[in-house]
């Protein structure tokens, strides 16, 4: 009898005819004998409706009051699953973040986790109540309702994984899998049946939208086996696992095109000890992550710095920048969304040095200019022109010879 | 500087518009040095959205995951109040029934306050915040999100009125008060300024839908200073106080017509005692309120007994009374829902003995046969057939010279 958690995306529960099968799975696989902890997100398009009624108020709704109203979406959905579960003859039980609860910081709208209790899911799976965890939120040590991130119920996953020390995590989605990259840009894309966590953890967090990247990093960290199914398409799945566990590894796994990608640049600030630090400390303090970093070299004592940070984040972050910019004298402040960034990533990368210069040379052979190059043990990243990002994808994708024969044909 | 629990009904909060009428009026009072603890509804339509949605997988939802679901109503209701309230620049929080705690019995979807903590909300208003808090829900001691029935909010109102001594408990709702009649049967219907707890007490249980019995109950209790006012008309309103605070008092203060009633007749069973209590005691058990109760005289040892219950539970109610006539061999049992009670409501009854022959002749005088009587203190009811519900309403109102010499404009 193995113990799985099962999360299920907001496509598989878009309506009651979705989450009426979702139920029928779940009973299935009981019936095999396994014990079933599931976990959803809200249904599909509900999570939008509830942003679009607070921004008929303000596009920027009190990060407190605006997770108190996205984490009834999952709550609703829960107990919209469990309804049926009990209907169809099986006693189910739906619990929120604050019941369970699941304890996280006061990071409102990307809060982390910091405990999980499972008491009342193991007393539920004892009496063969079939438990169902509204994803996505938690509850902070004040009381507040939080919420993870958008995505966020991968990581009530795979956190309800690991506690509960389940045999494996499946993240049901509307894809079977993961792909060498983004089948909708890159016709010739293949599906992958097993990559490691460090290679998903990279994909993840360029913008692969199969999975939550803080998710990953948990899954990682203790040990629990993923598997990425599709809700509509059960022919194929991907596991995601460690390296070592992966017989024949290719040099690059994958190619991804993230778009959520900004750049601020601070033209002409004083060279001196600590002056990056000051720019980027009020971010991360406002919990915006600045991904690539560049400095220019010092030039009569001025130098200029150029940073990424998700789009999202960009209203933000150039109020923080202009405020910092003004304290020290910079002559400019340019703030740039056209940009994307194309990434090639692989555990091939840290032992093949030839790598980067084969992706730059893809890009060039297309007349695509890069603006920015970051690299890290599994990732070469390139940013380039908007305009140019779904070419830049194809010509690295076939660069690394990741094409496949034929088009392939997507599970969604 | 009054402290005010106010609490706002789903028509008052329809839209993202009144929502935001809403919080300009919460803030005028504010402005006016009084505190507010405001109380939501589910924004109007959406208890029945939610509803819709559980009803495509059964009619007879799970009790305990049906409200979890319908609690996100006034949960997403709380929050999207206190955007806008925060985006004027005044500070709130909204709180869940889970939040605050409101603890309740486990009796699902009409769960009764056993206790409440108002330690969050005094803190927030302390600090200058103001507190909204989703109505209609609590948790039950094992962690299980309970509501209070339908129109609960009312009751959650009042109890933290009553926790919070509170100088007074406004109901805004779409209507401008109580009325002698429903102005939509009855043209002639007249405001009422002040009405005792007792009479509102009767009035409300008869179908009035202006207040939630139970809320009446507490404020009579706690002696909370009950106003009834309208969120869109605010020329009028209605007191609800101690009959000892209305001056002049008539005899008869309104007529109802409950439409939410049905009858249930157990056809010739053993006279015996202890026989109407084997019978009704599993709808107790139930929580199914029985409301009049008339048993025939005996013949031959054997007797008829018809009791009336809201046709909501006549289902159940006919479950549970099949299985127990089945036991005590009854002949039949036969199940109307074809009736409605019209009654008298004042607390002149008690005093005045011809009051009763009264109604009884208006009824008779428009040939309208009276299927069942019950009287209390306060209160004359009349079972008849439903379709001549309306026309015996205005009967009565007129024969208790209740109308009004002109058609009454509603507030509504």
């Amino acid at each position: 009898m193995a113990l799985i958690v099962r999360k299920y995306g907001g496509t598989s529960v878009a309506s009651m005819d979705h989450i009426r099968r979702v139920a029928w799975a779940v009973t299935a696989t009981k019936e095999q004998g396994d014990q079933v902890v599931v976990v959803v997100s809200a249904m599909g398009g509900e999570t939008d409706r509830l942003l679009k009624l607070s921004e008929e108020i303000t596009p920027v709704p009190a990060a407190r009051e605006q997770d108190a109203l996205l984490a009834t979406g999952e709550q609703a959905c829960s107990a919209l699953l469990a309804i049926p579960l009990e209907s169809l003859g099986y006693r189910a039980q739906s619990f929120t973040g604050i019941q369970l609860p699941l304890i996280t910081d006061h990071v409102h709208s990307k809060a982390r986790i910091i405990d999980l209790k499972t008491d009342l899911i193991k007393n539920s799976l004892e009496e063969g109540i079939i438990p169902v965890i509204a994803g996505f939120q938690g509850v902070s040590k004040n009381g507040s309702i939080t919420t993870l991130g958008r995505g966020g119920s991968d990581t009530t996953a795979v956190a309800l994984a690991a506690a509960l020390k389940a045999d494996r995590c499946e993240i049901y989605t509307d894809v079977d899998g993961v792909y060498t990259a983004d089948p909708n840009i890159c016709p010739r894309a293949r599906h992958i049946e097993k990559i490691s966590y460090s290679e998903m953890l990279e994909l993840a967090g360029l913008g692969a939208k199969v999975m939550h990247v803080r998710s990953i990093e948990l899954a990682q960290k203790y040990q629990v086996p993923l598997v990425v199914k599709s809700s509509f398409n059960g022919m194929r799945e991907t596991w995601i696992v460690n390296e070592e566990d992966i017989m024949e590894n290719s040099i690059i796994k994958g190619v991804t095109l993230e778009k959520n990608v900004s750049k601020i640049s601070l033209i002409r600030i004083p060279d001196r000890p600590g002056i990056a630090y000051q720019i980027l400390e009020p971010l991360a303090d406002a919990a915006i992550n600045v991904d690539m970093i560049i400095q220019n070299v010092s030039i009569e004592g001025y130098t200029d710095l150029t940073f990424t940070i998700p789009t999202t984040d960009l209203n933000k972050a150039s109020d923080l920048v202009y405020e910092v910019a003004r304290n020290i004298d910079a002559l400019e402040v340019r703030a740039d969304n056209n940009i994307v960034k194309v990434s090639a990533v692989g555990i091939g990368i840290k032992t093949n040095p030839g790598v980067a210069a084969r992706m730059f040379k893809a890009l060039s052979e297309e007349n695509i200019n890069i603006e920015m190059i970051s690299t890290s043990e599994y990732r070469i990243s390139c940013v380039i022109e908007e305009k140019y990002g779904e070419l830049g994808v194809r010509a690295v994708h076939k660069a690394f010879g990741l094409d496949a024969t034929e088009s392939t044909e997507t599970g969604s």
